[in-house]
């Protein structure tokens, strides 16, 4: 959520020479998204024309990203964008060349799409939001692409050892909750569910939108192959609760889960596993807060995201009424 | 260079909608300026067509702007707007009011402008920005409205006491040095020179270009009242070195000396306590990036500037040859 790395527009233009881009007519550094660094680019357009107003994203890809997946986000966005998806699309240069190396990183000019990311979603925008998901699984299918999950459930596994101890600074008695966690996780984990490429990452601030539309998905670093209902289940522990997990909003998740069964829809078996699925989701989150947390200076560059805002989500959905879930 | 207050897109769009500006369309925290948090806005413009890329800046003023300081840099931009210098204009809403309180700060919607900061500016950049300061002088004559320099010489020697010893942290010797730079100032800095309103910051980071051409003067937050040839002392401080202060840039300070002189002009008396005058800009950068310097942690969010780039600019000013200064 910072500008990383400063690039000299005199830079920029000069990156921007290889495209079909226009010149730049305007630089700012953008605070969004995972610890990447991000300009809103604005170009006199392909024609040259000055005020022509075209607006690119450039992204240079800080410590958190691994250059060698960046081909397979390009390809998904690709696959998706095609399918008629709303997903920004890494844009090619001359050469055809999608990755570059700008300021000593690898560096990348995306598509800039309009909309703004809501903070207190109503139930039409969670509806259009669980639509936009199911739109995006379904025009997944067939893409050949594979990423495995870094942190699927091995993956909370490793998080809550290297947390160990530390989890009861955060909150006495977290640490046993956690190991209990993953324990009724490994009993309960579905295991023969579709698995499908999933954005895994689905937060309002990851959705674009004008009114009730949904103008872009974007922020796709997290994406890879896993549960596709776990997908929902993200989706769902980012978009129902209020941000500090306290209070729980039935009409949101109604609304969420009717427009994803709208344009993709889940099957028996997912729906019977989707408690142990928002279970899991809501470990997930809860481990990297709390990992950062532990490993973070309260004074740094990031901000640090309270760990317990997902306990109380865990809490809540320990004890939910299944069917109330997803408002069926 | 961060946004400190997180406003929900919902909260900006209800703020837009007591202006004539459309509605809004898309939201980027930008990373810029003193430390304020600014947001890129675009919006339908006044007509509401979707796509029309009308762009404003929201400033949300965070702890280094005083509230009672705003209509005095409003009425300013105002008064330069309206002879021609181009720089962002407070946009008033429909009751006429330009500052309005959002998520608990007082906040302004400001003109977009295009253009670009170059980071090693051309000779026929620095000119051109010397013809603009010159200019903005030009247009500064007849504002009524005054505002004193809390980053005069005064200022200077409260800046250095409260640094104390504390600079000899920064480099051995720092502190005595600093003692009779502050002393050779007050035996020689001049008493009698016009005054004006100034920008007294006006970085390359502060001057938004296109190609040789100046789009726009911003940030105006440290405007002010005083000696008017010292805001070119401040100017060429910034612009005609290397970053780390190490390289004199001759061509670059002729170029600004020339553009200055085109749009303005320097008097006799201004051109002969023109070096006394770098002296002092190069000391009040000096003694504000070593206080924050010593009063910010080092992971801190803010980047921490280094202050021995200008005891080189100052060591420069103090051996200099008067005449080579703006190559006359």
């Amino acid at each position: 959520m910072a500008v990383y790395t400063h690039v000299p527009a005199e830079d920029i233009d000069a990156f921007l020479a290889r495209y079909d881009a226009g010149r730049l007519v305007s630089a700012k550094g953008i605070a969004e998204g995972v610890e990447n660094s991000n300009y809103l680019l604005e170009t006199t357009g392909p024609d040259g024309q000055a005020g022509g107003g075209q607006r690119y994203i450039l992204t240079l890809y800080e410590k958190r990203v691994d250059e060698a997946d960046l081909p397979f986000f390009m390809d998904l966005l690709d696959h998706l964008g095609a399918r008629g998806c709303r997903v920004p699309r890494f844009i090619a240069d001359r050469d055809g060349r999608r990755l570059q190396q700008l300021a000593g990183r690898p560096a990348c000019l995306i598509e800039f799409l309009t909309g703004i990311s809501v903070t207190e979603p109503t139930p039409a925008q969670a509806r259009a939001a669980g639509a936009a998901l199911g739109s995006l699984h379904k025009a997944a299918q067939g893409f050949a692409g594979e990423r495995r999950n870094a942190l699927d459930k091995a993956g909370w596994h490793a998080l809550a050892a290297r947390c160990g101890e530390d989890l009861d600074q955060i909150q006495p008695g977290l640490a046993p909750r956690v190991a209990d966690e993953l324990a009724w996780l490994d009993a309960h984990w579905p295991g023969d569910l579709p698995h499908s490429v999933i954005h895994a990452d689905l937060f309002p601030d990851n959705v674009l939108m004008l009114g009730d539309e949904v103008t872009g998905l974007i922020d796709f670093y997290f994406s890879c192959t896993d549960v596709r209902a776990y997908d929902l289940a993200v989706t769902h522990s980012a978009w129902c609760f209020s941000n500090d997990g306290a209070t729980w909003f039935g009409e949101r998740a109604a609304a969420l889960g009717a427009g994803y069964a709208e344009a993709h829809g889940l099957t028996e078996a997912e729906r019977a596993a989707f408690p142990a699925l928002c279970r899991g989701a809501a470990l997930r989150f809860l481990l990297t807060r709390a990992y950062d947390w532990i490993n973070t200076p309260a004074d740094a560059l990031v901000t640090r995201k309270d760990p317990l805002a997902y306990l109380r989500r865990l809490d809540f959905y320990a004890k939910a009424d299944p069917a109330e879930l997803l408002g069926a």
